[in-house]
């Protein structure tokens, strides 16, 4: 199976982009993560984005915050789907500046774009991209969302008990 | 290959949805598309979102406006991929709704969001995706980008000329 | 008297929908209370919304946050009024997603929206409209604003005391 | 059966109040509409919303644009269920004047607010609130809804045959 | 002189209100100070708001948060010059809510609108107002703004030492 | 009775600010009407703000569009109330660079915010401000109050004929 | 002196930016213009970028539109400052996308915004650039300025006739 | 070379404005640091907009919050570039007010605007202004990119032996 690259604009975006890491793991699909950032190395963006295709990956996961350019730069130096994940990070503007400039994308250049902060839901969607053609990931993602459901009907069940 | 489903939540959208159709034509890639509304038909959209893995569909591309929330309610009931396309419908505040009601998806259960209107970005991540370990798709993505980048130097050497 | 049904999206919005409960209790309404995710049990979503009418409800209290389907899908299977409450919880953008989510409802199917976090206001709300036809609950809807009156004239003499 | 009063801040806000009228008398359901300006004709205001509940009205239904008080005041003065109509008047800031206005109402005093111009979604809501403890009233709701459902389902087999 | 009436929805807006208490009292202007909710105390509001002027009151100051509709009902039913102090309280959606439904009055109905919790402004332009016509008055705001300036002019001059 | 002096930032903003003229010639209240640049004129701005309580003006509106700071700037030169008018003109936000630049001004500097285009209520506030202490001017307002009462309740007599 | 660089990233920004080649041929300062797509010619972008410093250009305007990367990564490959213009494109959200993804660029990388659509002023802002250790460009700034003046003394004057 | 002069519309500014100071002084650009208030101190403005470019200054670096028009007023009174730096103060709403006061300048006064709180990037561009014809400050710009970028890269590397 290919490998899921996990880019982040800045080391202080790892506690959010985590998150990724840990879903992956958990779906045990190959990954490997790294810092590449549009504005202080675009050198080394424009290394990694042209290159990932031919170095055994199929899904890029790029997270950023601001006026976030990474995830929509990879994504035209890339023939992969590109998912991107707007951070909010301490110089945002309550999280629109990351949110508008990653999904806002022109025309020929989608970037699949998550929920604020949306790490997790970056790691599950790279896994079913990776599943979509392959029955096995597939199966994880039915387990995980079985996984998920029994969850909530315990805790309503809980709770119910004590309102 | 497996096909994508095109699904949209009232026949309104369908101007701004054909952009995935002819993209995904473009491309060569199968296709089905189908009206499935969560607010007016909720039964025919479980039935949809829950056999669309067994039908030979592999990525779901689903179009709406205002409350949107077909996007969402599809991706919580397959395993698949979906991607998401807020349209600005006339019954939306400047597209925002559509936006944050497709974007804001909790942890577990992600939604590829695109730009709003931007359902020809939808149909190549859907392509995309379906080529995200199949070369022979890569390389339709790349002699796809290589024509945008070849219309934009063409397009600059014209306008120099008139400036 | 039929029953309002209190539903929230996860146990995380209890501490904000506690407050329908209770002023509903103070109301002597009966009530109900459950977790339904839209998201993550959709099937206890259908059996629930397509069923309420049957069970001796009256009226719907939903509370959900961020991409906030719940309050609509109920409404969209279930012919009873549903109230729906915008939580701002953490994973919204300044609960600005919560809001539209639920209020923007496309034509035929609405939902009686109330104020970020205000499950009191749902439940006041699913009082009135159990009593819209019943003048005994009336008089509660009247004594009870009688009573915020006399509060506030009670605390206006105190403060002009001390400023 | 009880009447639904419609009012509205001003007959510039007829074209949109329309609707909930119309539905209303689709629903077979009592009605009378009125001119009601919170800002022009208080007096007025505070003795249609302190009398309506005497004068067999059972739901008010208060459409209004711009800094929207009107839907809010009738609330404070009546023991009823009142729905807000936020009204895109050419006064407003795209809008969000009039939806924040009548949903951020306080902690005692609900407003059901409806989606931005959503005057028939406010008419099936009363239609609803009505019939919450009247079945018959809920089977007209239900098969409006067959109704809405049987037209989308229509529109999408001829969709199919043209994309 | 006139005096000046400085009300607010809610106890709870004191602290912000407080400023515009404090800088009357510093330019020796006579006030009066209640709380007056519009949503709470409708008739309690109809009342000061209908007989303001015939009270020795020249300028109203209304203060409120969330939906706030008392600068501008006090506006609709007093002839005098009303200011309107939007109130960031808990209940608010950042404060926007507050302040688009105090500023965008309808036409005929002006609410002299300050910033979000701008209370000292809302005092300062009450003694403007009641100075409009009365030379000494707009003396002590002359005095006022040389203050203003001598404080910035010699806080300038610290910060230059130790920058 | 002092002067209105109405000024604004472009000779394109009098389409808007002809409603304050107008309505204050219908008030009978005395007014001079200038362009004033923040940004072209600043001389010209500089002097007029510093001397208009010396020419005989009681009360200025400024209106303004895009990043306006013409009523900041002149509330900051003159210790008479300034009303400001944000206008929405061609280069603005969707208006709120205009109203945000002209509400939300620091303490000690008040600007009396109006509507979005809302000149004519500059106009009848102006004329509130000079009628402050002036009973003849307060009983003018209050006619033109009843005015626009009873066109309200005429156009609601009209619209429920036809409905 | 050194050139102005003029990019933009689609030949539809042409009627934008236009006004900025228009303003630096009014003020005679050199340039050149090119279309540079940071999403579909990111090659030529860095080519670019990278190169501007030695090829005789001194500043660079760079104006798009939506998620507008191309002013911060230009900015990020050179040395030289970088105007961004944001372009209120037909793929922007009201213009909100355009600027927020200009301006919130991280510490260590500026870009210049000027206003929405704001070409002129780019052009205006180059020239002071390029003159801001050149006292000849700068008088004929001063020039340009007075010029400004004189017309709205005269547009004023014209409008005091008519008013 | 020519001096940067730093100017704040507040002390209560210098905590976000001294990464103005640091950066230059990095750089070792001369600099000189004052507080100019645009509300409070409108003459001392004037004089030293007015006679910036007479007293060695090349750039002015201006800050300010809320309605923040001290940058645009200075850039109407001076002839040199202005670069704007938006201040989140606590008189801001989220900080959208000092932003677009800044920001949405007319066509003819340019503000070069960094982001929200971005006085580091202000005092990048004024060094990368007063290099835009001299090629040692280029290089020390080169230099310090150069730094940033090697940061990145060890960042990255001392992450990846972690994750």
């Amino acid at each position: 199976m290919k490998k899921v690259a996990i880019i982040m604009g800045s080391t202080s975006d790892l506690p959010v982009m985590q998150d990724a890491i840990d879903i992956l793991r958990e779906f045990k699909i190959p990954l490997e993560v790294d810092v590449v950032s549009a504005h202080r190395t675009p050198e080394k963006m424009v290394e990694f984005g042209s290159k990932a295709h031919k170095n055994g990956i199929g899904v890029i996961i790029a997270g950023a915050g601001g006026a976030a350019h990474l995830p929509g730069m990879v994504a035209s130096l890339s023939p992969l789907p590109v998912i991107g994940v707007p951070v909010k990070s301490s110089n945002s503007i309550d999280g629109w500046d990351s949110v508008l400039s990653i999904l806002q994308m022109p025309g020929g250049v989608p970037v699949a774009t998550v929920a604020l902060n949306g790490a997790k839901n970056a790691g599950i969607l790279a896994a079913q991209i990776l599943g979509a053609q392959n029955d096995e990931v597939i199966n994880r993602i039915i387990a995980y969302k079985e996984g998920l459901k029994q969850k909530v009907i315990k805790a309503a069940e809980e709770m119910k008990k004590n309102v």
